[in-house]
Parts: C-alpha cells; structure tokens; sequence
C-alpha cells in the first residue's frame, strides 16, 4: 500500500487546493488531418460541454503554423458561426477545450488551449486533470526566473515542455510527463502533429476515434466522437503517448504498462461522463444503472414509488425500481434555460437556485412514501433544499438513496468538492445528516457494493474521497504553499 | 354541430397562417401587488420559458406610470440582474411575456409587452395565443387610417382596445374580447390594475395565485405559482375576465358560463405544458404518464425495453412500460447546451441539429428489440433521423409508439405546426410513414384512447389538428386575406 | 407681420416642449437607384453624423418590398460590415436617418425610419425638424383610437398619411404637408418611390445630388453628396415635393412658392451644419468667416490674440483675426474620443466634461490679452468651464466676443435649446453674463451684423431664439398639451 | 559619430521590424497614492488616447495585491462605468496603458499593463517604446525555456525583471534597464511602489506631476496632468529611475547623465503628441507654430491661401500664413465619427477613408492658388489622395509645403513607419513625388531648419528616419532574427 497513504492530514490543510482556481476537471478535444476540423472540433466540443462551461478555446494548425482562439462562456457563445467560417480556413488539425466554470475563476488567462512560442517555435497545450505538485514546479521555476499569467497548472507544464534540459532529452514529452503528479490527459498540438498523453493511473479517461477520411479524433468522453460519426478505436492507455502524424498513429509509453496501478475516478461514472459515453471500458448509463440496482439490494424500505434527482440520478433510479419492484415515477422537473443568470457564486439564495432548476411534481410525491435516488452528496445544502421541496408537496415519507458512499475527503484529482470541513459526511453520521435533511431514512451505498458494479477489479479505481486514501502522495510542502496562493484574483 | 365546421378546405388555404410571424403560443405572467414584482416576474418567467425562447418583456406600473422594457433571447438574456435592480424601483405590479422562437420572426417589433399610449393614457398588453381574424381586423383597422409596426396580433388586440366607439362602452375590455376569434390568454395593464381575459373556449391555459402578503400573481401555468412560492387559487374561467386592483381580485364573464363549449387544446397535455403544472384541472405529467399506458393497452408488441424519445415522451414511455411490463430504460442522452447557435432556421442540417442535442446510447439498445416512445410527429425529419441513429447503434428492432394520433391540419390558435402539406401524417398512411421512417412497426394512439386519458369530457377539448374539425369557423377569406401578408419580412 | 407674431408669452409656457424627447433636429439622406444603395446611405449618414447620433436607422426597398434596420448608437455601431452586408441585398433604394442624442431621450421606438404597414402597403419615413402642432394632433388621433408606440413627431405625421381621409385626396403627401405647422424635412420611401418634402418657410436645409449612373441622392447637407461623389443639383424648395421613381425626378409644390416668407434657421449656418456644406445657397464656412469679420468690426478690442473655441468658432475667430489685424491662435486642443462615456445626462460634473474636450495650450495664452471666439452661449455654464481654464492657464484677459446674438428664447422648430429661465441670457445683461463668465468684457454680435452676413433678405431667415418672434404661431393650447406628457419615460 | 553609425544597410533589412505587432508607440500613466486612482487613471488615458487606440488597460495595488483588467479598444470601451466603479475599490494606485492601433496586431495577449506573478510575487509593467534588441534577448530566453503568449517587447522585460541572475543584484530595475536598447518609458508596479524609467537617450517623453493631496502622476505628455489637475513638476531625464512609494518620490541614475547624447524623438513635436503637452521642454504647438515659419522661410511661393491639412498641420500652417502674409483658411473640414468601422486594416479603398474624414470645403479653394501644409507625407497614398480632392474642388494651383524633411528610413523606436520601400521618399526625388501627388509645386522643411524650430541642440534629437543615422546600432542581427518572427499571426 505504498501508494495509498492515507492523506487525511494532509487534506485537513489541503482546504486552499480546492481554491478557485485550482478545479480543473475539463473537456478536451483534438482532431487531425480533417478539412473541417474547426467545425468537427466545435461540434465535440458542444458533446463535451458537460465537462466545462466556463471558458472554451480552439488551437489550429495547417502544418506549419498555429493559430489559436479562446473565450469566457459557453462554446456556442466564444463559436458563432462567423468565427467558425474564419477558423475553417487555418487548417485541417485542431485541439480544443472546454473548462469547468466554477467561482470566481473567470480569468481569460486561465482559458485553453495556452497557444505559447518557445525555443522550437509554437505549441498549444490543453489539459484536462489536477496536478499536486503544480505548486511546487511553479514556485521551482518562479525562483529560475520564470513568470506566470495565470494560475492554471497547465501553464507549469508549457513551462516544463520549454526547458531546455527537457528539450535536450530524446522524448521531451515523456520526460515531463513522468514529472507531473496527478491527474492529466493532455493533448499537446505542434506544427505538424498532435500528442496525447494520459497519466499513468489513468484517472481521468481519454479515448481515440477513427473519421472515415483517414483522419483521427482524441477526446475526453466517446459521446464526443458519436456527434462527429467518428468510430471508437480504443482509450489511450495510462502512462501512453499516442502521436498522430502524416505518418498515422503511433504509441508509446512514459511509464510502462503494469509499473502503477490504475486509479481511475468512479466519480465519472457516478456523475460527471455523459451516460452515453464508454467510460474506462464500459458504458455510464449501465453503471449507473447497476449502481441502482445494488443500491436496492443493499438498503430496501418500503414505499410507493422511485423517483430520481435529475439529472444524473435517472439511470440510478432506473435501477433501483426494478431491482425493488417499486414503481419508477418522476418526481421533479428540471428547467434547462436558468442557467447562467442566477447560479452565480454570490448569490446567496441556494434555495432559489434549486427552484430555478427543480419542481417538484405535486401530483406525483403528494401523499406518497417516497424513495429518492440523489447519484452524491456534498455539501447537503441543495440537497436539503430539494427535499423540503417534497415534503412541502405533501411527500409522506422521505427515504434518500445515494449511488455513492459519503464524500469524507477533497479531491486533489479533478473533481470539484470543497474544503474538508464543507463536506456534509465529514463530521457527521449519517443519522445526522438524515436530521439535517429533514428526511425519514437516509442509505449511502457501501464502497463494496459500488464497486462490485463496475467491471475493473476494485483496486484499479481511485476511492479517496470516501476513504482519504490518496493513490498519489499529497505531501505537506504541497499544501502549505498552496495556502499563500491564489487568494488574490489576478486579471478579471 | 354549428362549432365544429370541417374546416379542411379551409385548411388547404392556411399555409401562410402558419408563417413565420404567426406562431404565438407564448407564456404570460402578471404579478400584482408585491414589493418585489419585477423579480418576481422575472422568475416566473423563467418557469415558463418552454413556452417561448425568442423574446422577453416586462411592463412595471407604479399606479400612475407604466415603462417597459423588452428584448430578444432568452429571460436571462433580457433581464441580467443590473436590468433587474433598474426596475424594481419601478413599481409594485408587472406584467411579463416569453413570445415562441420561430423561424424568421426574430422581430423586436412584436416583442411584448406591447406598451403604447391611447387616448386614455398608457396601457400595455401580453398575449397567448392565436386569433383567426387578425387579418381581417388588421385590414379593417388599416382601411380606418391605422398603421402596424409589426405583424403581431397584439398589435391588432391594442387597436380594437383603443377604439372610441369601444372605449365609450361600459365595459370597454369584455366588449374587445367578444370581438376576438381564436385562442387569447391576455393580461392588460393600466397604471392601476391588471385585468386578465381568457378566451371562451378555453383554448389555452391561465391560472391565478396568490402571495402569503396579499398580492397576486396570473401566469399560463402553475409551474410559475411554484417558482415565486405563490398558492394557486383557481384557473381563470373561459370566457371570464379577473381584475385585480387595490379592492383586490373580482370576477365578471363577458361571456356567460355554458354559452360555448370549451376548447381545451389537449396538445398542452401532450408536450406542451411543464409536467410539473395544472392545466386544464390536472397534472400534466399524470396524464401523459395515462396516455403511455393507455398506448400500450392498445399498441401492444413483443420487445425488449422501452425507450422514451426526450424530452416530452418521458413520461409517456414509463407509463407504457408500466403498463406492458417491458422493462423502460434511457435510450438517449439529451444535450441542454447546445441550444441556439446550431438550431438556426437557415441550418439545413437536421441530421446534425438530432445530434447536437440527442445521442444514443448504444451500449442499451445495441442488438436490442426496442419499443420507441414518442408524443408527436410533425414533419418526421427529426424522428427519421432519431429512428436511424437508434439503427446505427445497433437496434434490431424499432417499434415507435405514438402517444398522440397523426396530425393532419394546422393549428390556428397557437401551437407552431407547418403548412399541411408538410405534416407527414396528412397524406400518407401509416404503413407509408414507417417505411419512410425506416422502422419495423409504427402506431398512433387512438383520438378516443387519448382522450379517455383526460378528465372532462371528450368534447371539451379541441382536436382539430388531427380531425380538421375546427372550433371555431375559419374562413375562407381569413386565410385567403393571409396570403397576401407576411410574406415580408419588416424590420430586422 | 402677421407671420412673425410675438409669441414669447406662448414661450414662457413652452418650457416642455423642449423635454426629453422633443428635440428633432436629424438628418435625413436617400438614395434612389443605385446598387449599392445601402453602402452609399451608409456613408452619407456617417458624413451626417454631426447631426445626431443617438440612433441610426436605413429602410431599403426592392421596388416591392421594405425592409429595415434601425438601432441606437453612432451609423459605425448600428451598420458593422455584416450588416451592411446583409442589407446590400434588400434593395436599389434606401432612407436613412440619424437622430440628435439628448438626455433620456434613449428610446428605440423613436429611431427613425419608421416603417410601418397601412392600408396601401408599407411606407418609411425620415423627419428631419419639430412640429409645433404635433402633441395637437396626436391628442386628436388618439381621440379616434390611434396608439404610438414612442413620442415622436414623426409618429404623428405616419398616422396622417395614413387616414383615410388623406388618403382618398388627389395628392395625400400635399395634403398631409399642408396640415404639418413648424418646421420638417420628410424623405418618404414607399415601395416604388422617394418623396421628399421640405416645410413652406425652409427652416431647415434639404438638397438634390445626382449620380453619375443616373441615381439620386436627397439628403439634409451637401456634405453626404461630397462623400459619395454626387453632383450637387439644386436645393429642394421650400414648399416643395420631390419625387424619384423610375420616371426620374419629378417637382410640385403643396404651398406655392411666395405665398409664405421663408424663415431659415440661421442656427444651421452659426454651429449645427458643417462647415463644408452649402446651406441656403451659401458656404458654411464663408458664412462664418463673414460673421467673424463683422464681429470685429463691432467690437473690436486691444489684445495679443484672437483664439477660438473649438470647434465651431474656428471660422469665426479667422474672420476676427483677419479683420482685426490681430494674430488667430490656437487657445485650445480638443480630444475626438472621449465621447459617449463620460458626457452622460446624469453626469454632474460639467467641468470634467468640459475637460475631458478640451484642454489649453497654456504656452499660448499665457500672460497674454486673449480674445476668445464662441459661436453661441446657451445656458453659460461649460462658456464658463472654458473661460475659467484660459484663465488658470495664465490669460491676462479675456475678451469674449459670440458670433451670434443672445438666445433668449427656446426653438420650436428643432434647435436643442433648453427651456427660456435656462437660457443665461434671458434674464441677464451681457454685463451679468461676462460677471458669470469671470471675463473682462464681453460683446455679441448685433441682429443686423449677423443677417448682413448671410446673402438672403433678413427677413427670410427665423430670428426667434433671438427676437421671440416666431414665425409659425405657437399656441398657448400646444404648450398647456405639451405640459401634460413625456413627462413619462416610456420603454427604456 | 560612434553612435551614430550609418544604418542603411540594416535598415535595408529591417522591413519586418515594422511588422505587425512591433509597433509600440503608446501611453503610459501611473497615478500613486490618491483615494480615486483608478478614476483618474482613466481620465489620463482619455487625456493619452491620441497616443493608442488598439488596447487599454490598468493595473491597480492596494499596497498589498496588484488586480488589473485590459481589454481591446478605446478607453471607453474598456473602462465603462461600472468597470470603473468596480475598480475604485482595488487600491489607491496604479499604471495604465493606451495601445496603437496597427493592422493585425490586435491581440488581447499583447494588452498592457503586463501582469504577472514571478518569485518576488506580483509585479505590472506598462511600456512606451520600441527595443532594437528585444528580438536578440526573446530568443535567447526562448532558449533558457523561457515561454512567450505574445509578441510585446513588454513581455521580454519582464522576462529580464524576473530572472535570478538579475534579481540577485543590487538594483534590479537599473541592471534590466541597462540591458535594453531602443527606446522606452516604462512603469512598473509592484504592490508597494511605482518605477518609472526613461531610456538614456529620452527618446520618448515622460513627465512627473504632483497632486495637490501629496499623491504623484507620472505620465508620457503633460497633457494627462491638465485633465486631473496635477501640477507639473518636471521630466522624468533620461537614463533616470524614479521611484514613489509611501517615503515619496526618489530619483537615482541607471545611466549617469552626461553619459549618451540625448535623442529625443523630434516626430514627437511634428505629429505624435498633443498640441497643449509641454514635450522635452517645449510646447508642441509653438514648436509647431515656429516650423510653419520657417516653412515659410524656406519655400515662400505667391498664392492666395495657406490651408492645413487637418489636424495635426494646423499649427505649422498658421505659423506659415503668419509668416507668408498670405491669409491662412480653413480647407478641409473633419469628421470624428468614422472612425473605427472603415478603417480596418484590410479596407483596400483608401480614398474612401480619406473622404471619410476630410471633406473639401469647395467655396474656399475653387480657383485659388492654395498652399497646402501638411506635418510630413509617409506612403503618399494618402497625401495623394487629398491633393486630388482639393484639384477635383477646383484648386487653381496646389503648393504643397511639409513641416518635415522626405522621411527615407524606418524607425527603431516606436513610431509606426512602413518599410523603407514604402516610404514614397525612399527612391524618389522631390520633383517626382510632386508628380505622383498632382502637384504644382512641393517643399520639404530642411533638416537644419526644423531643428532650427526647437531649443535643445541639434544633435540633441534623432533624425534617423531622415537623415538614416541611428542612434542606437541596429545590427543586422537583429533585423535578420526578426524576419523569420512575428510572419505569423497567434491568437487572433
């Protein structure tokens, strides 16, 4: 177990990490050798948008230089159909990104892909994952008299691909991959090629796809290739760098396959892919719906009907109706439209944000024991909130049913949680956050029972925020410098 | 039978009542009496925004003046939050609008609330719904010397309301509403109060609450009540005029209870409304939860799982399974993002707009025997290309089940349907359209099945799109006159 | 003198008709038959920007149909590339109007061209001016049911062409021109042809320009020929209609040319026109030279220099200098781009405005005897602004010397004046207002000096800022009307 | 003549020096210690706009974090209201920065003020000027690892600030500063204190203002002090550092004086800077004023007119007709609307943006003999172009007279001239430019009667682009790196 410390004390100073700029789960995308790739990369990158909302850019390349455009907002706001007509004409390779919108992070110089020159000429980098050494390379190259634009750790690693020492080694790619600590799926575009690499615990998925043409497309999730009529080749491996060229695709490894454990995030399949996506080998609407299953198994209560906290618990639910017996109903509708105007960081009114986004059925909950499906649990707050909702309906009986064990530790991989002390399942038991919620019966599913419904042995997944062992070590020195940073908004 | 005249022929002739100006089905909201009545008329709107995308409005009174201000795009779009804290200082009682996006009519002349001033000072006024003499009152009021900014028919409503031989009556609004043939849910403010009309049929839906501090609120549906905390009180009546002002909420009927059968455009049920409202005395989503098991009563086949087509058929499909006792499952991921930049009326790539917003999630119905849920067929583009992605992904059988009968005449009170020549089901049997659909069996709820899925009688309900027997006489001249008009595009 | 009745009893009540939205002095241009009409229209509004630029608006027609675009904001901010691009196809023939900027007055129903559909089909219309019996008439169409939208003259006379009863008159353009009291110049598109009309007394300018493809051009100076390469053809005459169809150019006169005393406004040669233009027959500039030199010979004074204030004094102050022998300097530098940002009506701080325009090259008057020249002095206070900045900057005195006659009375026909108590020099004598203005002397120019000027009989030209009398009778029952409305602020 | 070596021969190379994004003459302002810092940092920045009009941006401390926001555009455009209202609130100092506006180079990476984080922690740069070496000191950075976003000498300052070997010396600031060769003012913030730079041959103004609260503005042109009321206090000298902070304003010496010859860019007086800013201890206007003179001097021809060609000739032109005794008038008129709609870069049709400006005014020119003044020609297309408009408006004869000599070479330092083979006196003789332009007559300003015209010894300024003798070595180096760099467009 020397991998899986258990990194509980560090996480208690770890706080600052999960700061605003520091929630790197993305979206990433790359298409090679199309005529439209601007527009293939855009269309991808409207699949991917689940990943990221809160800025989105585009690299391009026509084998000889590179051009790039990024912008706050949503793919549809920084991509209208103008700049995608300019953009076609730049060239038939392209990478792209969507980034996680989260407080107070709306920085342009944060956005990707980072389009740089260096000693070799240009490179574009997008990244989707969390580093945990990123501070300490940062303040490294900070002291040899490098500057840094923005907070992002994908700045660290452009600034790792330029140093010299790399560059003089035979696979510079490689060799700062073995650098980086954490979670990454990179996409590297050059001049004349694209690489992709994946961290070699594969935390975070990348999957390759095949255009009819000859060309190929890398991204995050398959439903990325599905909206492009790509055909899915196979995943990039942990620890491989795949490179697409005039002369195809190629692979190798940084790390040897079998050298570290897999670690992937079950969080992706839990709530974060999109169902339709196949997911470290295996398609996210079927876990999710085996996860509702086992959860049925596991904590059975009589009641009239299921009904799902939409929209990532439907598929749970799914599974637990037909695993109970107990008839599925939808319980609450969901607006699309809300959106960006009202969920934002200040607005204290949580209450209000979830009914901007949920209503309750009456007609349905009214009278009724309700089972209810929730995929997490995070903070509590909205979720309280949603429950009142029922009860105030005129739910009978509430009994909750979540489709992952209780959230006790941050993430340092990706993944947006706060700090320690937010995380409702901390400090209390579950009988007390039942309390909290104002509900009859509260039920996590076991660790066991949510990892029997995936199909990679048990060991091969990342289970740090329930249990705060941590498959990379999160070192003190990595905390520490973290709290004196990023307090301070740079460019707005 | 003096209502229901066959109004086919008529029909045949209507194509251009459907053009790009005419598709009115909009949402609507007054709130009355509430320090924070813009607010709160800004988040109602906000729940009823499925009723219409393209433009937003609100008009504030301070009991002597009225302003307004309007927009086109969604609510959040129009109204950001410096916009909101502008008018809150404007008075205590507002009235909104969300008008239909619609190909072509992106024309800020017809946003509403339309605002004017009149001989009796100012008023403003928001409309749902669909008059069939528009035309005829447009040319008549142009005969008298009247001018129209825009081509909507709330221009024309405003005429008739600023008539000296209709002011000089007694009851100037209740004579006005007499005059208007066709669908209206119509909010009139003036300085002092909001007066709230619905047509005598009751075509489409509009429903009073109240606030806890003595204020009120009228909206389409009652999702808008939830949102703002309100309680419903009742439906405004057909036929009936509410009026709310400082002596609080009266009643008259400017045509008496009984006189004319009721109209209820059962199409709101269908997919329409939020399933989270009353319309028409009952829940939304119960109803089509009924037709789904009353579809499978009577379109019954041997299959694997059933998948609803998203959004509206959700509901419908868990009912089918439930009643079948098919196991229902997710057979699509729904895209919320991609929204307005690709669904452009000029874009004519269906396939991909199918694409950017479903996408099949094979690992489900791959090699599956797949009964399909939907609640409606127009033009049967979309569902051809849904169909055949289902097919791609590996379906082996495709049963779609229709839970509303084939639609074979425009609308003209308000639902945004094409010519008739362009809806599938108009000349083509039910065999033809699966065929052209590319599926293995094909079938439509019957009109009386669906109709035993509601709660009043068979005859309160409007089935002209699928009967051509229209409830209110459509003539020849009206559409004859429509012709000639809005072939035009004003201002842009 | 029955024409020039002393009307500065009416005046004292007139103060409201100068309010927020009735200040109409515009600029109008149309161009008949040439293909790249919307481009021509384009940059002739840009050449005519001096004359307004709150909003900006084209209607372009194809020989049958209308379309437009109107928008706030300079023609650079409402006509990008795209746009003209887009509208490039609508047609052969366009109007174009760019509209004064004034406090509050920000309302998009008030952009002009107003495009409207009647009974004969569609019309736009272009106003360049101010009706005095406008709120009369408005009064008198509400009364027989007519709504408007915003509060405009041009709204008004919109609602005249299209009654009825002008309508069935062999001419309905004369006859409605001939209802019109004070002053206008109208372009009126229809689908087949440009009218234009200029008021019986020319009060403001209009001129003809040819192309060399045999195209017209109608526009309010000859400064939107010059940028456009058109040939001046001649002046449209007061009294006058013009017409361009596919016929060519066609005249007739609604009032008889000599049965009304022409009362142009001088205003235009003293500061609104542009220098370059020809406005009643001669050069603006000349005109102002010719103003400068008179100035001289009346109030001549010792001094060390002669500077004008920028920059409608500049010709003036030549003149000056010329005739006086004394050296012209340049006393001030103004900056073209600080604009819209800071010189907002509910900016307090009137210095900094000032600032923010101008600023003094004190190595040019410091220690020196300044004669400074202005054009006018309205309410005194930016004069002031000024005065005071030579004199920090080191002036040992300041001659302030007007080259036009003190504005002791409000316009009524389109010049921007605020109400009579506001005008500085209503109330005061010249030896007040050089007190006020912290200068050591100060002269205007005489009534007589100013019209020797200009080349036309005194008689022809309106002196009622100066005199109070005005050429069209303003009635006690216009201004009490006038009080009552746009007090209101209607869509924002 | 160590310095001053001949240069042709590199200059022959330097063409792409002047490429796109290379073109730096820009504003700087730097406000310490006052409560309203960011409002006046503003205010500057419109006194500055004539300066740059591309980008705008500032960077604001509270003492203890820097903040900054930069944007594409005007003043006015960045820094609305709000954004200002906002920012008030950072801290009570801060630098600004105004961008040129040049083809292509619009690129948000090149904004100003620079922000970064390095290992001292923050520091903001904002730059005026153009180094001959930053090409040389990017590539060897690039070769230490060292990473680029854009293409701003600014960004390879900062690169030299931030690196160890440079931050381990005493002084820091001076070392970098001795480093750098070209011309530059530079400000840099960091969170505790502003340093203000001038390079040791001044070229480039730069002025230190006090307020009357104690607080200090440091500003390229005294024209930014007038606008906030700062008293003059005297230049920043070159080859000095200046530094405020809370002990006040310092002064020491990177270069000491006496050291290098002064070059002062006399272009500064001819055309760049505002006619009211006091520059290398003269005022612009009079500098100007006595050129026109000497003009007269030099190239008296009999004629009847002195006309400028707007803006920036006016004052040599009145100097002229003073001279001359040939009365000066008014032949153009400008317009300050155009602006930035039709003067993109890839606009083709110059004459169109000349007319877009500069309208003839016919009535003053028609049959004369007119001489022309202009500041000096650069290309000729555009000199050509206004010479055609004054001939087509009936100018009898045109005598063109230039304030500065043929401008045969490319400037190194900041000011934004073409290649030397676009610089129309480049090949061609006096006589043969005066053909080109359609000329009667053409005089250039000799090099000695300019320098006549300022009070600093003549060696005291450069005269490369006349005379093609540097000041600073420009080693082909240089010009041969540059070449391969900056072809390519980055983000866009």
């Amino acid at each position: 177990m020397h991998e899986h410390s258990d990194q509980s004390a560090a996480a208690d100073h770890g706080v600052v990490i999960s700061g605003p700029d520091k929630k790197e789960n993305c979206g990433v995308v790359g298409i090679y050798g199309h005529p439209n790739a601007t527009d293939l990369c855009v269309l991808a990158m409207h699949a991917l948008q689940h990943r990221g909302q809160e800025s989105a850019g585009i690299a391009v390349s026509n084998g000889e230089d590179i051009r790039g455009h990024v912008g706050m907002g949503l793919v549809s706001d920084v991509f209208p159909k103008e700049q995608q007509q300019k953009m076609t004409t730049w060239g038939d390779t392209a990478i792209g990104h969507v980034r996680y919108s989260t407080a107070g992070s709306s920085n342009i110089a944060n956005a990707q892909p980072m389009l740089v020159e260096y000693s070799l000429g240009q490179m574009a980098l997008a990244h989707n994952g969390n580093l945990v050494n990123a501070m300490l390379l940062r303040d490294e190259y900070e002291a040899h008299g490098h500057i840094f634009k923005g907070t992002s750790d994908t700045e660290v690693i452009i600034h790792l691909l330029a140093k010299p020492t790399h560059i003089s080694k035979p696979d510079t790619f490689a060799h700062v991959c073995r650098h980086l600590q954490g979670s990454f799926c990179l996409l590297l575009l050059t001049p004349e090629k694209i690489e992709a690499a994946r961290d070699a615990r594969g935390i975070r998925p990348l999957c390759i796809g095949r255009f009819a043409n000859g060309g190929y497309i890398i991204a995050s999730e398959t439903c990325a290739l599905d909206i492009v009529d790509a055909e899915l080749v196979r995943e990039v491996e942990p620890g491989e760098i795949v490179t697409i060229d005039k002369n195809g695709l190629h692979s190798r490894y940084y790390e040897q396959p079998g050298t570290v454990k897999p670690a992937h995030c079950i969080f992706e399949q839990v709530y974060f892919a999109n169902p339709s996506s196949m997911v470290f080998g295996e398609n996210v609407h079927n876990v999710r719906l085996a996860m509702g299953r086992q959860l049925a198994r596991e904590a059975g209560v009589d009641a009239d009907i299921v009904v799902p906290v939409p929209n990532c618990a439907t598929c749970a639910a799914q599974g637990y109706a037909q695993e109970s017996g107990i008839p599925y109903d939808r319980g609450f509708t969901v607006s699309h439209y809300a959106g960006r105007s009202f969920i934002e960081p200040e607005q204290p009114m949580r209450d209000l944000a979830v009914k901007m986004k949920l209503n309750v059925i009456r007609e349905v909950v009214e009278g009724k024991r309700v089972i209810v499906i929730e995929d997490s649990i995070v903070r509590g707050t909205t979720t309280r909130g949603k429950m009142s909702a029922l009860r105030r309906a005129g739910a009978k009986e509430i009994h909750l049913r979540v489709a992952s064990p209780p959230i006790k530790n941050p993430c340092f991989y990706g993944i947006d949680f706060p700090s320690k002390k937010e995380l409702i399942a901390n400090e209390r038991s579950v009988e007390e956050i039942a309390k909290y919620l104002g509900i009859d019966s509260l039920h996590y599913i076991s660790l066991e029972g949510m990892l029997s419904c995936v199909s990679k042995p048990a060991d091969h997944y990342c289970n740090a925020c329930w249990s705060g062992k941590y498959p990379i070590s999160v070192d003190e020195i990595v905390t520490r410098y973290s709290q004196d940073r990023f307090q301070k908004k740079l460019f707005e």
